[in-house]
């Protein structure tokens, strides 16, 4: 992928359309939000920078944060149901233009599926569309870990899903939209990545991105 | 342990009696129940089937067994509300009496935690001292597998559970006592094995325990 002119002549002919979700569909991390809530904060931000610092695969910065939080059941139903996530302004318009259009969208997130149910719902993305992480719970509410049979757990998981995707469906120009370092890996299988600094701009990512934005209006426009 | 006079010589000085919960201090096998409840007894009872003919190790049949019965949250509950496990008779007493002459009471089962909790209520056994499986559930209250790493899971789980807790508190006389082959293995490390055919007698047990009982009011009288 080699200019913007490129990376927007596949925009034009989007077969399939990939958002992440966490400071790209929505305007904050939901785990931090998460963890705020839950009065560990502070700890989590500490593993999310270790993670950063590249001492932490996915997995291990996922599973550290959650065994944290320890979040039960009806504290993730208290945070779903009283800080529910801000959709970045212009997604919901450019949503219904790609619905309109027929191309189908996901939301592929390293994050909590409960979490960003609520957001599919209010974009009307179909929840089968919807690829994330599934916590577990005891009986009793208790926190019992995730599903590790889901590939966003992993590093490359968003890679994965989207070859999943391509392989069974055929697209050819499936565009990823994103804010963060993972978005950007997953280009290739991707056909093109669009880089989001709508919330939050990654110097690694506006570099790396042909297709850097700063607002939905502009690939609304584009379209 | 030689003779049956042996056994009792142990029990009248028991200092940790654990029983085996179903068919011994309930009238059935829970999971077999569960499985009519959500309309797959007949496909669970044909695993059981297969794993009583040693075809299955302990943590198959089980995986299998729940995989098959998909619990959801919901059903569980509504399970454990609507058909409550019954004690089998001169349990509830002869808990009592080992209470009052201060012998702790555990519950050990390759069960269902959270069907036996209210047993465990029901006779003021300590939810500390219940060893069982725990089931996981996703947000929706779909099935989400089992705590696998409960020693309860396994083929030899009961043993385990008993090594460690006379690791643990030191106990040199502990009782089990079950109607199961799962429990006549478990001693050793249990100091004495009393076989309970008070509600099934399998044959294979009442062949190997020195000590055997139809009634619990002979364990309370003899104590």
């Amino acid at each position: 992928m080699a200019t913007k002119e490129d990376v927007m002549r596949v925009w034009k002919c989007a077969d399939a359309v990939c958002f992440d979700v966490d400071s790209t569909v929505t305007q904050e991390e939901a785990i931090d939000e998460l963890a705020k809530f839950c009065g560990r904060g502070y700890e989590v931000s500490a593993i999310t920078k270790e993670a950063m610092r590249g001492n932490l695969n996915f997995k291990q910065a996922l599973t550290r944060r959650l065994d944290i939080i320890q979040p039960s059941m009806s504290q993730l139903r208290e945070f779903i149901r009283t800080r529910p996530s801000k959709l970045s302004p212009g997604i919901k318009s450019l949503v219904d233009v790609l619905h309109r259009k027929c191309i189908p969208v996901y939301l592929v997130s390293g994050g909590i599926r409960g979490i960003i149910t609520p957001v599919a719902l209010e974009l009307g993305v179909p929840l089968q569309n919807v690829f994330a992480n599934r916590l577990k719970f005891f009986l009793n509410g208790d926190y019992a870990g995730f599903d590790e049979t889901e590939p966003t757990c992993n590093s490359g998981g968003k890679a994965e899903v989207i070859r999943r995707l391509k392989e069974k469906h055929g697209y050819s120009n499936l565009v990823l939209v994103g804010d963060g370092a993972t978005d950007a890996e997953a280009c290739p299988p991707a056909d093109a990545f669009i880089g989001y600094g709508g919330n939050v701009v990654r110097e690694e990512v506006r570099a790396k991105a042909k297709w850097y934005v700063s607002n939905f209006k502009e690939l609304q426009d584009a379209l």
